[in-house]
């Protein structure tokens, strides 16, 4: 049989997505799973947006041009205005989702073997981009304790090698949920420029900000108009993460014009999740405010639920629409993998997303989980009350199973 | 200013839409351009699964499993058991278009510095999908005087050093339009058996065979099962190409898995696409026969017209919707650029995919270029008038120019 390559056997799994044939197995068996792991939110992608699309009258669905459809492109910097954020149609490259988006700038601008630095806990599928563009990610760790903010410049100072040639952020955070403060963004942008590298920002969770940290965009960093790339995306603002539509958004054309080449490659962006997003632009601001005081609920809800449970440690977070929480448990992937194949509470569980999967440094993250809010109040409430009970259960199994070992 | 990384300055540019500037310009200044440059058919999307899209009701779009919509992927054996090939669900891993399908499949299956076998000219994105993956295309070279037929297993053989980890076909092919006949197939297979290597087809253009050769699917070779990847897409079959729907189809299911581990980390193919494209699976047998039909007039069109022209060598080409002929130019890059920005015959000119681009041996493919047939007959006619034409006006000032020179 021929072989797989290396790099193939020992490439990156998603810690969001790895345990899946367990949920598939145990919802074969009837079970219900609270799906926690994943940033698929429950809330309804705009109607009036989707009907547009049901009204398009398409003959022939072409391929739209590699950098994204013209009047979809046209049309975009209306929303980046709404924002206070001020681009033309250049400044921007649709993909298909943020996803492709950043793997397409790790390729146009760094060289294989080259770093980003980035804080961590950070968005998993930023590893799997690496290895896939062969480049390095150098983490600065953050810590639960302050709500996983941002390290000082110091730390990233310290860390910033010849090699380095992006500091990386995600901004609200995923998987942390963390708003990054505009001072912190200047300071970062400052030793940016000092050392010539790019801020690469992913700011897909923009609109979620729930705090008292205003949302700042990178793109709104005075002098950095060479330096900052952003990637967006549609998935979460209108909960529309099947369309597969997303941007890179610089005023650097250089990096937009390399970008273009690996887009020619994969010829275009899906059309319909474009005339999706080009309808999306029309959403009611109304609509955000009613999203993010859903979320905002949800939020609390989590957070009270779990600060109630013994043993766990948690935080407020800011933004976006997860919580990295501590557990009182020995391993999150056994865990992770134990509720799904061995633990029911009036036949449901819970899925959530092994913390581990969600640094770069070794050994970090075994007790941490990431909870996605992406449900509603009474879904939210039985999956906490299905993890209360599941922690308990663990708990005493594993000192079972450690006095039996004994 | 932070630098573009070397691979990206250095990246394959598409010969297919690198002149796009070039085309938007002349639009611009109000010039009809006939694209023969890209295979995007003027074939209608069969409307009764466009209707199927429009009516289905979508309230959350949400992302699809990583290796495709289940009900797609369940249905997608009936497509195949109606072309003889009898695979299960498990043996297919939905992709976004075949491009996807082909990048994970360098990533799962090659190392990086590894080499894949091809014979050229080749679809020109498999060089950018190389590049990407960090591997080597050594190219085994047909020639036009034998309607770029497959060269002989021996020739193969003598290319297949250690680093050889796939041989990797179109067919039919893109962009010569030959059809492989089963005998070849099959020594390929062995070859590729006694090696223990891939072997890799793209059967995007599997309907689309008018010449006496049947077409024959490497998924039909017998105790290649480990072995065969075949890469599939909706976009020609049933001119969609902006739904961005393909797949990857092989019983080598540790070939998959690995595929999968990347297909998780761009999270999903597009979810409206997949609707589609499961709906399409329904078309009526009779589309393809009228489709065929088409195109093969199509075909008899532009092989006339241009055999018809002085200095051009072409050939009846038995698949696809591409013809490869020489024409009587200096240099195909320079002409269709030409071709753009300064030739004009009643206010229309044509746009061709340069034929270098096709070829990874340096000096190849200079006089050739590219048709793609996928204009109605009065478009290709009008086409065809204008390259006439075309080559005349640039003869006449190429040797203007050179006269000059001397």
């Amino acid at each position: 049989m021929p072989t797989i390559s290396s790099r193939g056997a020992n490439a990156h799994t998603s810690p969001i997505r790895k345990l899946s044939p367990y949920a598939d197995a145990a919802k074969k068996a009837g079970r219900k799973v609270y799906h926690l792991n994943i940033g698929q939110p429950d809330i309804q992608t705009p109607p009036a947006a989707l009907q547009k699309v049901r009204t398009t009258d398409v003959k022939v669905l072409e391929y739209s041009p590699s950098a994204g459809i013209a009047s979809y492109r046209e049309k975009l910097p209306e929303y980046y205005r709404r924002n206070g954020i001020d681009v033309t149609p250049g400044d921007i490259l649709v993909t298909s989702g943020a996803s492709e988006g950043i793997y397409f700038a790790l390729l146009a601008c760094l060289d294989r073997g080259e770093t980003i630095l980035s804080p961590e806990p950070l968005y998993a599928n930023y590893v799997g981009f690496a290895e896939m563009a062969d480049v390095h990610i150098r983490a600065v760790t953050c810590t639960i304790e302050t709500g996983f903010a941002l390290p000082s410049v110091a730390d990233f100072a310290r860390a910033l090698t010849p090699d380095v040639k992006a500091i990386f952020l995600c901004n609200p955070n995923n998987p942390t949920g963390a708003v990054y403060p505009e001072i912190m963004l200047r300071a970062l942008a400052e030793l940016a420029l000092e050392h010539d590298i790019y801020l690469f920002v992913d700011e897909v969770y923009r609109e979620f900000c729930y705090g008292e940290t205003p949302f700042f965009s990178a793109l709104n960093l005075p002098g950095m108009e060479n330096h900052v790339v952003v990637f967006d995306s549609i998935s979460k603002r209108y909960s529309a993460c099947g369309a597969r539509v997303g941007a890179v958004v610089s005023r650097n054309h250089r990096v937009l014009t390399t970008i273009l080449k690996y887009a020619e490659t994969r010829l275009s962006p899906p059309s319909f999740g474009q005339m999706l997003a080009e309808a999306l632009i029309d959403t009611d601001e109304a609509y955000f405010s009613t999203v993010k005081k859903e979320y905002k609920q949800r939020r609390d809800l989590l957070y009270n639920r779990l600060s109630a449970m013994p043993g766990v440690t948690c935080y407020r977070p800011d933004g976006a629409f997860y919580v990295f929480a501590k557990l009182p448990i020995d391993d999150c992937e056994r865990f992770c993998q134990w509720l799904l194949e061995d633990f029911t509470y009036n036949n449901q569980t819970v899925m959530l997303a092994p913390g581990n999967g969600f640094y770069t440094t070794p050994g970090l993250g075994k007790q941490e989980v990431r909870f996605a809010y992406v449900l509603n109040e009474r879904d939210l409430n039985n999956a906490m009350d299905c993890l209360a009970l599941a922690l308990e259960r663990y708990q005493a199994e594993m000192k079972i199973e450690t006095s039996f070992r004994v």
